[in-house]
């Protein structure tokens, strides 16, 4: 067929289909896209996989990077070495900004990629509900990149305080709220609640005792995908580690020095994370009427987008209509997308077979949440624990879904390094100048 | 003595000194800074460490960074981790400004702070030597900052490449130009010999050998402060692996695109390292006639800044006239750095016993500089030898030197690793956005 004039694909192989052969281009190369784009190795289809980071990182272990326990390293992983070996992948480093379904290209920063199937697993991002003052002076922590941000945030202010001389002010930048009562909140609450009884006292001893952590849930149970049981176990563990966990609250207003709720209450923070809800990544050329609750693309329970010919959305960014179980969309976790990814690449291996394509069905396999040291709350059908059972479940888990041998075996060896050591370790202000 | 009103260090402990206490204020965390606050460890001192960032770093392998061979933390260790259990020690993340030696007191970001004995450890930064286009548009590597922003930039261009549809833009982009002779320059060569070799043709197979690697050298021959032979097998080594070695020519203009020399010659290059020079960081309140050579303070023997009471300067930022042996002052080099911290230690103390302070005596315990695996030259007195032998010494002397347990065990994993897979493996884009 030759090259098909894909200004986004350069001169080069990837611009030159094989005889016949059809290319499926993958916008997002998170978990989803990365298994997809696996799944297919042997397809004798060409992939080209897109994203605006040159790695695949690791969700579930973001906040540990945000605490300093891991290095953005331990959890990211180059994409080209993802595809080292695999005949016909290309990848693409590239903004994605729009379809055209009907020209089959989508556009982006480098230029026009055509396709023969679109798979969308852009996933998302950090939703403000459309609060600005929230959006500019909150601390996201949904990418590795959020997370050094926050962490220089948390460490340079520990070094403000110990110069502040007005008391006030310097309770200020020694308070954090993290707003958000699902895992991602919890488990960052319970990672710097460590991090306050184990470095503080030894690195700032002025300030021992002086940082404050304040879990603000607008609902009325912290965790509240999960059971009831859960949700009192991780609150009595927080609390015990020393958060105050505050359910009921709604942040409506943050300026950068006071928290404000809708009670009326307020806190004083120079640091306030903000993990309280996502929204799907968008991209241009959707028709209005396929974008679902929350940016999420409408699709059909082949995981197609509505209306539009050859074009698949997966994981965060999906909804799937007519699943009789799952009328308000399946969870936005990692097994989700990873079985949606499964699934539509058999479909696609099954349309190139003129087979008749099946609808996703949705195996949960549990859910976990870590609170810290010995601690964390697991469901895994009618099983529900806690305790030092479950937080070495969620070691083993976690340690076998990071990519790579060398990955897992540093991130083991950080993790028990740190649990003799009983202290965070990398607790550098690092900053990228150019 | 009580509360001195030095603003810069707050209300708390450090800002109270004890009854007829001295305070020694110590001015950048470099080799030198931090030798001199351990060695004054047991003199019944208060001791201040000031320093921008929060960190010590290990500068002999910045350039590891930059080649994406180890993570920034591996060889930056937190201040205040060093100084746990170090009774009377206070760090302060601030940048200085000048020295008042009438009052006493530094002038810094988060305030004043006064002293009795002020030490200047500031280093040295690179030089471009006024040439402003260079400094826009060159990667200094002289800091791990520097050193993720080169990284970064070295791998975005690569990703440019596989997308520019023109032969000749592309070869821009895989052209890096290092400028400089030195070991910095032989060593960011040889390690990025060793990705042009291992690392590009694996994750870039349309790109394999068109990247190139010119190492451009002012003098006549590379390492000129080695003997003549190291200076020739360095050369024969890089060549060996790739890298072309231009002696003699000099680089006088850089528009971020072509690099001019003052022979004609000219690279196209998007990539351009600066590695050629250095001056000494400056601080303000200095008199004019007391700054030296590229900008080193001039100290008498005792490494005492002259004319300025109880002032002293060490390593890369000072120059001690008056050394028989060293009449061009001492190389700046890390033993240098730390023999003279000790010294001024000692003399501190001395003089706190009221006894005569001795001279600095440099003891040159050899040089040497890596070029790639298996590949080194080092000179130990009149011993000098290359190859595995130098290689393997390299490495020891450098892991001994690397601060903390963690660490050292870290870069041996991270060393280990990458000599039996044959490939880097750090390879992120990585940028923190706020």
């Amino acid at each position: 067929m030759g090259n098909d004039n894909s200004t986004g694909l350069g001169t080069m192989r990837a611009n030159i289909k094989r005889d016949g052969q059809k290319r499926v281009v993958i916008v997002g190369c998170g978990l989803g896209g990365l298994k997809l784009a696996m799944s297919l190795r042997h397809a004798g289809l060409q992939v080209v996989v897109v994203d605006r980071n040159n790695y695949n990182q690791f969700p579930p272990l973001i906040y540990q990077v945000a605490s300093a326990g891991l290095e953005p390293s331990n959890i990211a992983f180059p994409i080209r070495r993802l595809f080292q070996g695999y005949d016909n992948y290309y990848y693409r480093m590239a903004d994605v900004k729009s379809i055209d379904s009907d020209e089959k290209c989508i556009a982006t920063s480098i230029g026009t990629i055509h396709y023969d199937y679109l798979v969308l697993g852009m996933g998302a991002t950090t939703n403000f509900f459309g609060n600005k003052n929230v959006e500019r002076n909150a601390f996201p922590m949904k990418t590795v990149e959020d997370a050094m941000a926050l962490r220089n945030h948390l460490l340079h202010n520990l070094e403000i305080a110990e110069t502040e001389t007005s008391a006030a002010k310097r309770q200020k930048y020694m308070n954090v709220v993290i707003v958000g009562g699902g895992p991602s909140g919890v488990e960052i609450a319970g990672a710097l609640a460590e991090m306050k009884r184990f470095v503080v006292p030894r690195d700032y001893p002025d300030l021992a005792d002086r940082m404050h952590i304040y879990l603000v849930n607008a609902g009325d149970r912290l965790l509240k995908a999960m059971d009831a049981k859960s949700s009192a176990e991780a609150e009595k563990d927080l609390e015990r580690m020393g958060v105050h966990v505050r359910n009921g609250w709604r942040v409506t207003d943050y300026d950068g020095s006071v928290v404000t709720m809708d009670n009326g209450q307020t806190i004083d923070s120079a640091c306030v994370v903000w993990v309280s809800g996502v929204r799907a990544n968008a991209i241009g050329g959707i028709p209005a009427d396929v974008v679902g609750h929350a940016g999420r693309l409408i699709c059909d329970r082949m995981n197609r987008v509505k209306g539009l010919k050859d074009v698949f959305a997966i994981g965060d960014q999906s909804i799937i209509e007519g699943d009789p179980e799952w009328k308000l969309g399946h969870p936005q976790l990692a097994q989700v997308a990873l079985q949606q990814a499964a699934n539509v690449a058999r479909n696609i291996i099954r349309e190139e077979h003129g087979e008749t394509l099946r609808p996703f069905v949705y195996k949960n396999l549990g859910t976990m949440a870590t609170i810290g040291r010995k601690a964390a709350v697991a469901e895994i059908g009618k099983w529900k624990f806690g305790g030092l059972t479950a937080w070495l479940l969620w070691l083993v888990v976690h340690l076998r879904s990071i990519l790579g041998v060398k990955n897992k075996f540093f991130v083991l060896l950080n993790w028990m390094w740190n649990y003799v050591n009983y202290k965070q370790s990398l607790r550098l202000i690092l900053r990228s100048k150019k």
